[in-house]
C-alpha cells in the first residue's frame, strides 16, 4: 500500500448549533460535540484507509468554550499517524458567533480508529506522511501518544 | 458597509449519509439533501451579512446522482452576488463512496437569502466581489438569474 | 397500465413545527420545509406508480411566508402529469397559526420523480388524467414545464 | 363561545415509516405510532379550541397490524366531544404498503386533551356537534367513555 | 422454559427532556412520553422472553403532571405477568426537577407485548413470579386486566 | 452545603441501539455512545449539585466492544469526587445482546462537570463521600486524576 499525505484525508464539517442539542442555558452539550467530532474524524479515517473503521479510543478532551444556539461549529479532521491497523486522527472544533464573526477553539481531540473487515477483524492501513509544519509536529509526537495509550490499556 | 470577497463566506459541510435519511433502496431522499444544502448555504449567507437571514427562494435543482448509505456528502457554499437586502448563494454537493474514493456531483443549487431584523423586515447587506474564475463566472450571470426570479414572482 | 385520476395519488401531511427545525428567530428553515414537501410528494408519486421512486428534480420554489414554532404546516401533494417513467408532482404548503386560525400559503413546488427498479433503472408509470379545474390547469401546463426542464439540463 | 362542527378540527398526517422508528424486524415501534397519533390529535384539539392544549389521557390502544419500513402511515383525527375544558379526540391510523396499495387499520385511539392557559390552568372550550354518521356514533358514546375515565381516575 | 422472577426483567431509562420533544409551553408531548415508555418496556419484555417482541396494546394512560424542558424523566419497567406468548409490562415514569430535586409521578402504564419469530408468528415465553409486595399486587390483578383486554377486543 | 453520598447522584440510562446511530456494519458510532454517556453523566452531576452544569472535560475513553443494532446499552453514572466548583463523574456503559443475554462492558469514562450560574461563572458544589468499595476506590484515586488534568491543561 502506497503512503498518502495527511492532507489527503482532510475532512471539514460546519453546521448550525440547533436547539435539540443544547441544554437549559442554550449551550451545546459536550456529548453532542463529541458526536460531531467522531462523525467527521471517522470520515477522515475512511478516506485514508479506503476501508470501514471503528473508533478504538479518544484521548482526553477539554471543552474550552461554550457553543451557543445559532452559532456555527466547524470541525477539521485529518489522519496524523498510522501504525499497522490503527490511525490517529486530530480534530479541531472552532465555534463562530455568526453575527459578530468572533471565533473560538472550543475543543481539540486525538482519536484512534482501526480499519476492520466484515467480521470486525483489524486490517492493515497505508502509512501517512506529513507536509505542513502543523502536520509534522503532530506526526512526530504521535508515537509517544500511541505508547501512552498502550500503557493505559495495560493498566486498566 | 465594506464590500467583501466571495471567499469570505465559503462554508463547507461534510457528513455521513445515515439510515434515517434514506429510502427503501438505501439512497438519500432529495428533500434531506435540500435540508443539508440550505443549512450550509444559510451559514455562508450569515457569514457575509453578519446578520440573521431567511431563505427567500431556491432555483430549480437537478439531482444528478444517487447518494448511498455509508457514503459521505460534502457541500460547499458561498455568496456569489448581492443586491440591496438579498444575496445569491451557490452550493455544490459532491458525494463520495468513501471506500473506493469515487466522487460525483450530486446536485448544484442557487439559493436566495434575505437579511432580516427581529421583525422579519429586510435589511441591507454588504456587496460582494469575485476573485477566482468560477466566482467571476457565477457573479456575472447572477443579475440575469435575479431578473428571471423577479419575473417568475410577478407571473405567479 | 391503466390510467389513473390525479386524485388517486393525493397525500396530505400536517405536522407541528418544532424547535429543532427552526432558526434563531423561531422560524422554520427553508430546507426543512423542502424535506417535508419531498417526503409527502414522494408518497404521492409512489401511490400513482405503485413502484419505488427517486427525486429527479425540483423546480424553483419561493418561500412566501415565515413558519413559526408552534404553528402547523399542512402539505398537499398529487401527481399532475406523467411521461414515460417520470411524474410531475405539485405540492402546496399552508401554514396555520393554530391559536388564531390564520392560514397562509408558505410555498408551492413542482417536483419530478422517476420510478426505478432495484438496480436504479427507470421503469414505465401509468398515465394520469385530471378531473377538477385545478388539476386540469396544472396538467395542461405540465408539458411546457417538462420541456423547460429538458432545456435547463441541456444548458448546464 | 360558538359551537363548531367535528369536521372543523379534522387533521391528517401521512408520513413515511423510516428506519430510525423501527425495531430489529423493520416494523414500527408501538411508541412511535403513539407519538405520531398524539402529534396530529393535538393539532385537531388546538384547531377546535384555538388555545394550547395538553394530553390528559389516552384510552387503551390495540396495535392491530405491523407497520413496515417503507410503508406510509396515515392518521386522521378530529374532536368528537367536549365537556368544560376537556375534549375527546378520535384518531385512526391506516398503514399502506405503497407498492401494492394494500391498506390496513393499524390502530384507533381515543385521547383526551385539556385546554390550558400559560399557568397550566384548564380553560373552557367551545362545544362540538357531529354531522356524519361516524361523528354522530362517536359523539353519542363519548359521555359514557368520559364517565368511565372519571371512575378509572377515582379508583387509582 | 424455567420461570424467572419479575426483577430479572427490570429496566431503567433516565433521560433529559429536550426542546424537540416539547410543545409551545416547554412541556413534554404526551406522545413522546409514550415513545420513551414503549422503548424501555420493550427492553424489559425482551429481557424476560430472550426473544424479539412487538407491542400488542397499551392500557389507558393518565398524564398526571407536566414534564418541563431541563427536567429529567426516569422510567422503570418490568414484566408483571405472562400468558402463553404475551407478557404484561408495568412502567412508571417519574419526572424530577433536577435543580430543586422535586419528583412527581407523571404517568403509569400497563402494556402488553407478544414474543414473535421472524415471520411474525407468536412464540411461547417463560412464566414470571413476583417477589416484592408491589410485584405481588400487580401480578395478582394481572389476569383480570388481561380478561378485560380480551373483552375490549371482542367488542370493538 | 452538606456533604452527600455518591449514591445520591446515581443515574441509569438504558436504551435500544437504533439504526440512525449505527455505521455501515450496524454497530454504534463511538461518538453516539459518548453523547449518551454525557447525557446521563450530566444528570448525575446536576443531581449532586442541584445546579446546572457544563462538561469541562472527558478523560480518555477506550471503546472495548462493538454495540450492535437491536442490543441495549445501559449506562450507570455517579459523582465520585468534588473540588470547589468541579465534580468528577464515573460512567460505565454495558451492552447487552437482549436475545442471548450476553453482556459486555463497552466503555468506562471519567468526566468533569462544573456547576455554573446563568452567566457561565463557576459556583461551589457540596462535597461527596463514598460508601461502597467501588466508590471508595474511585474516590481515593480521584485527586490524582484531577492533578493530572490540571497538568494537562497547563501543558497545552
Ligand atoms: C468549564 C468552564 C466553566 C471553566 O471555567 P474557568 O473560567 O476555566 O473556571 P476556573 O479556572 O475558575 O475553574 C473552575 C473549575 O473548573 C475546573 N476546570 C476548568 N477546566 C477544566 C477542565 N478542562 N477539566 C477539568 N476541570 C476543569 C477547575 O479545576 C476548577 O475546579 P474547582 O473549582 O473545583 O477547583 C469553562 O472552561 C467553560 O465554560 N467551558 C465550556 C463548557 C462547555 O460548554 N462544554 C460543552 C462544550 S460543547
Ligand atoms: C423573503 C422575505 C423576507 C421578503 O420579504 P418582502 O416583504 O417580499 O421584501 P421585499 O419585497 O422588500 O424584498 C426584499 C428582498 O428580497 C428579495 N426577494 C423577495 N422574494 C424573493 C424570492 N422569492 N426570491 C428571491 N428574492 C426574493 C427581493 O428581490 C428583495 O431583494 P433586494 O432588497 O436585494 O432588492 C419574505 O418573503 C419572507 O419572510 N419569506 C419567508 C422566508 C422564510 O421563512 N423562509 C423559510 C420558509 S420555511
Ligand atoms: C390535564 C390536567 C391539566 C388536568 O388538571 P386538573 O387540575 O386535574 O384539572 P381538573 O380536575 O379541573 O380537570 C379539568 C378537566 O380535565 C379533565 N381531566 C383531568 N384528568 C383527566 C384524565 N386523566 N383523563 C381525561 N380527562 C381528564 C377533567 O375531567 C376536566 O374536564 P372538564 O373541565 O371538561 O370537565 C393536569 O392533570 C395536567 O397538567 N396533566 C399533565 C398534562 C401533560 O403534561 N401531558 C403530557 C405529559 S408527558
Ligand atoms: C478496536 C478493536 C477492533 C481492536 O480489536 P483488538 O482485537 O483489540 O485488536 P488488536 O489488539 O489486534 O489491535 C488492533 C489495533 O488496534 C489498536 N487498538 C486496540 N485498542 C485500542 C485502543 N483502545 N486505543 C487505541 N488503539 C487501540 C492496537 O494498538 C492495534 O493497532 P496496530 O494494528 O496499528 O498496531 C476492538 O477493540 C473493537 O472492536 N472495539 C470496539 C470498537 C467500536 O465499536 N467502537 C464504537 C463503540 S460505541
Amino acid at each position: 500500500m502506497e503512503a498518502k499525505p495527511c492532507s489527503n484525508s482532510l475532512a471539514i464539517k460546519t453546521t448550525h448549533v440547533l436547539p435539540p442539542d443544547t441544554n437549559a442555558f442554550g449551550t451545546l452539550f459536550g456529548g453532542k460535540l463529541m458526536a460531531h467530532i467522531d462523525d467527521i474524524a471517522a470520515i477522515a479515517a475512511v478516506k485514508h484507509a479506503r476501508n470501514p473503521v471503528v473508533t478504538a479510543s479518544t484521548d482526553s478532551v477539554d471543552f474550552l468554550a461554550p457553543v451557543k444556539v445559532g452559532y456555527s461549529i466547524s470541525i477539521e479532521a485529518f489522519v496524523t499517524w498510522t501504525h499497522h491497523t490503527s490511525m490517529e486522527v486530530f480534530a479541531k472544533a472552532v465555534t463562530e458567533d455568526l453575527v459578530t464573526g468572533e471565533r473560538k477553539v472550543s475543543a481539540t481531540a486525538f482519536m484512534t480508529f482501526v480499519a476492520i473487515d466484515e467480521n470486525g477483524k483489524p486490517v492493515p492501513v497505508p502509512s501517512v506522511y506529513p507536509e505542513t509544519d502543523l502536520e509534522k509536529m503532530l506526526h512526530e509526537n504521535a508515537a509517544l501518544r500511541a505508547k501512552r495509550r498502550g500503557e493505559r490499556r495495560r493498566h486498566s
